[in-house]
């Protein structure tokens, strides 16, 4: 299935599940839809954070198609799930938001560890999330984003076990996709980055950390969500966890090298 | 100073020190000198593993010049100190070889950690033992080389305590190297790869770790001097530690990327 077929699946109600592992080799992305008043901040937030919030996609306020990401995109109906948020505060889950579309509305799309971890998967990496078959385990750090406007708060990381000399390979990886988080921001001890407890994620699972292993840390996608519930906007739809928007771009495009 | 210069006041006896911080920019390398019947064995070591061996320059057997790394340069004088050595011993030190030259010598040039340890301080990182002045501490490790003929042993290491985020960036930054030993090896536990005590080192001198470093270990050129020994080729000739081959190549001219 390639990923329009996917869409048009998703946009006709055929396919309403988590897309991860659909359309292997293909960008899946974080999206975020903000009214344009506070677009300006949130996209000054993801410039001066883009280890957390790599952003690969953006639309003009009241646009529902975003060409350079997909062909016959429509951003209303094509992602499987969505969350909105009034004022900070999620307040319903739905499949289609042609409801509640404004013309002053503006989509953001963030690179996602998906297609990182497709490339360490690739190299023969073990990913221990996707080995354990949970979410990947995610926590609150003492490292604060550079604010912007109302955006605010402390990166949160997502964390993968690896002996030394897998961390290092993985480093070199993903060092080649600066837009899906790039190189890990920190490894080895916990406590350096504010994090207590590797065994209580903040968000998703926790994983097995075998003897020998060092936790590794990535900048995470949970990041914009945290800053968009404390910054409180009157409106903010995004996805609903692991069911992202599917775009054409191959995962290999986000390469630098 | 430009290398040739260097070179030219090695020559006529007019610079007889260490090549440390001499001419910066340009890469200096490990010498190795062998008769040719041992030239191919040891080639073939170097080539099983390019990670503590790395290759950059080979003359014919008997050539006293190597065009490809240095204008005008005659192996048997260009070097400030040399060694000799009969059947692995350590039997002469001096800073001319021509009275022991032979039609059958081969020359090999291998990469040296200066040139990396520039590209770190050129980031802005810390590499301690300069900013303590003094050798970088080189432990034996458990790790075996993959045997060529009478070559063999195990990698010698060399360490760098480094903060985690600056052992992620020393990464990055030397995977573009792999002519001077490329990314480390391994980081974390010593005792993971046979290193027992890190404040006793087997060469070098030991470095303050500062609480929350960790220990960032690079494959080493020592490696193939210890294979040497082991070796015991009838005669061979290397440079003296710290008295190294100047060329003329820029540094920036090993990054791969």
């Amino acid at each position: 299935m390639t990923p329009q077929q996917l869409r048009h699946r998703i946009r006709c109600g055929e396919f309403e599940a988590n897309t991860s592992g659909q359309c292997p080799g293909f960008v899946q992305g974080n999206v975020v839809i903000l009214p344009a008043d506070w677009a300006s901040d949130f996209l000054q937030f993801c410039q001066f954070n883009p280890r957390p919030c790599p952003l690969i996609g953006m639309s003009r306020a009241g646009e529902t198609s975003l060409p350079d990401l997909a062909e016959d995109l429509d951003i209303r109906t094509d992602i499987p799930r969505y969350r909105l948020f009034r004022h900070g505060k999620l307040v319903e889950e739905m499949s289609d938001i042609r409801g509640h579309w404004r013309d002053d509305l503006v989509t953001f799309v963030l690179g996602c560890s998906f297609s990182f971890e497709e490339a360490l998967l690739a190299d023969g990496l073990e990913v221990r999330n996707i080995s354990e078959g949970v979410n990947v385990p995610m926590y609150r750090t003492h490292i604060p984003c550079r604010s912007a406007g109302h955006f605010t708060g402390n990166m949160v990381v997502s964390m993968r076990p690896m002996l030394a000399a897998d961390a290092i390979r993985a480093i070199q990886i993903c060092s080649r996709f600066p837009s899906v988080h790039g190189a890990p921001i920190h490894l080895g001890d916990p406590a350096q980055i504010g994090v207590k407890d590797l065994a209580k994620p903040d968000f998703g699972d926790a994983v097995t950390i075998r003897p020998g292993e060092l936790p590794v840390f990535w900048a995470c996608g949970v990041t914009p969500q945290v800053a968009l519930e404390q910054a409180k906007p009157p409106l903010c739809i995004t996805h609903s966890p692991g069911c992202m928007l599917v775009t054409d771009l191959p995962n290999s495009k986000l390469a630098v090298l």
